[in-house]
């Protein structure tokens, strides 16, 4: 399977210009931590940019048909704000024990939404790919999606002009720390990007250990906080790139998550959602277990649900 | 007394490259608001971009005796990070009833603070001139200060390719409109620039209403929870501006201010101190009193007390 390249990357970068937002790199209040603060995005996360790469990549008569999506999350919104952008119809699968909030909010861009049991959450975008010839916006297992999020690695790049040892990146299925260490392993070969879960998701810290790409059970990853990681496994071409571009991945406690969302809000005043705040989490708990040097945290998303975000700050 | 010209912003800029954060221009969640986030310059608050300007254009001999300056808020963290960036002393006149945390803050960014009496804050600062001969740098009655506070503009002017009607800019002291203005008068003339004030510190409204420049009794304007805003006048040189290159003032209550402050962190995924929610709060409860189309609002800063951020969201 052929890892994503600098130049599909490189090309994603034209394609999300002037809508996706080119998030600056800031300082943190931590010396030595920088973040990279993707809930600036028009729908509050990364996804954006490799919705925008995938559908701007189909062939226009592909894309005039409308396009097919399914996600609890941040994908879906990301898939119906780009198919808004392209003036096309994006239909939706998500289960129905999706937050309301993030429902509501994949409506309100626009998208025909469909509810359907858990279970059927990847037959029944399946079946509709079949019946409609539409084409699907997968969420991590694409190379177009995963060059789309590498352009968080090119402007890392770009931005960091001093000395960078290490890069940290929250995996859920994978793709966004696919595309950026594919985008830093040809720019910047000596920079380590080190993957961040969950303990209670950490399939793909497990997999990096065995050596093999293992499933978790999905009762269990639902136990976390981080709801954007709760994916119980790393796609396949993802599982290429973090066997051969990622160096390392640490797991952290959902104290430590919840530590890292509130010193955020606080300390950086930044909106995190929980899945966003774990590298932070990851670089203020662990650090021990973390090259010296500069680091920079991707924090990935801001949307977090208002009750969590109450709790989160100790109100 | 000379208005502020274009060349000295587009000069102040390139003063203040590397250290200040370009800030994105944010489409907001609101149709027809863009956000021009502050709260993500490294000390949270646009306040760096005049500090590092006025600070850059002292003679070199001058600067190396260190700097002075006097103030409760965020133009101290301001003045104590500019001079730690040119390797000098920054000794700092706070009135003793400032808050803990940005004395702190302040403190922690190496600068030398001097509590005072609240009646002794600006005489200190003079007689710390008079005696050492070291450099004031003043919060905003000061074209060096109100230059760099207008790189907002220019980058606004720059970023902003469509059709723009309106930009909305808090009002304390008035450096930050000034500039604002001043560079918008030069690049987008058409662009209507208006100042947002809390109702119970609406000494700047009252100024422009009655055209002459008025204060208000400092017990007053301390009502209102916009800390930021509590200036009882606003500048000379800034009035200047005002008069001149401003085009109304509004003023929100304490609970359209409390509002803006929420929606801004549920909504928009920005943490806003209430006087950086002001111009959201006047664009979500004021719009008749706005000319139609597009806005952007200046969130001026995001240094919110922790206690009060978990009462504005609610818990």
């Amino acid at each position: 399977m052929q890892l994503v390249s600098i130049d599909e990357i490189t090309d994603a970068a034209t394609r999300i210009a002037g809508v996706a937002v080119r998030t600056p790199l800031l300082a943190s209040p931590w010396p030595g931590l920088w973040l990279k603060p993707e809930g600036l995005q028009p729908i509050g996360a990364f996804k954006i940019r490799g919705a925008m790469t995938a559908m701007s990549r189909l062939a226009p008569d592909v894309r005039s048909r409308g396009v097919i999506a399914h996600s609890s999350g941040n994908h879906a919104q990301a898939v119906a704000y780009a198919a808004r952008m392209f003036g096309v119809d994006a239909h939706i699968v998500i289960p129905e024990n999706a937050p309301a909030r993030k429902i509501e909010a994949t409506r309100a861009l626009g998208a025909t939404v469909e509810l359907v049991p858990v279970e059927r959450r990847f037959s029944r975008p399946a079946e509709l790919v079949a019946e409609t010839g539409k084409a699907m916006i997968a969420p991590f297992d694409d190379r177009n999606v995963i060059s789309g999020q590498g352009t968080i690695g090119l402007e890392i790049a770009a931005d960091f002009t001093g000395p960078l040892t290490t890069v940290l990146v929250p995996i859920s299925g994978g793709g966004l720390i696919s595309g950026i260490a594919a985008a830093l392993a040809a720019l910047r070969p000596d920079v380590k990007v080190i993957g961040v879960e969950p303990e209670l998701a950490g399939d793909a810290a497990d997999s990096f250990r065995s050596g093999e790409r293992k499933a978790w059970a999905p009762a269990d990853t639902a136990r976390t906080i981080a709801d954007g990681l709760r994916t119980f496994s790393v796609g396949e071409l993802p599982w290429e790139h973090i066997r051969n571009q990622v160096h390392d991945i640490i797991t952290v406690s959902e104290d430590e998550i919840i530590d890292a969302t509130r010193r955020l809000a606080f300390e950086a005043r930044l909106v995190a959602e929980p899945s966003g705040a774990v590298p932070v989490a990851a670089w203020l708990h662990h650090r021990s277990r973390l090259p010296d040097g500069n680091a920079v945290a991707v924090v990935s998303g801001g949307n977090i649900d208002p009750d969590v975000f109450r709790m989160v700050l100790g109100a």
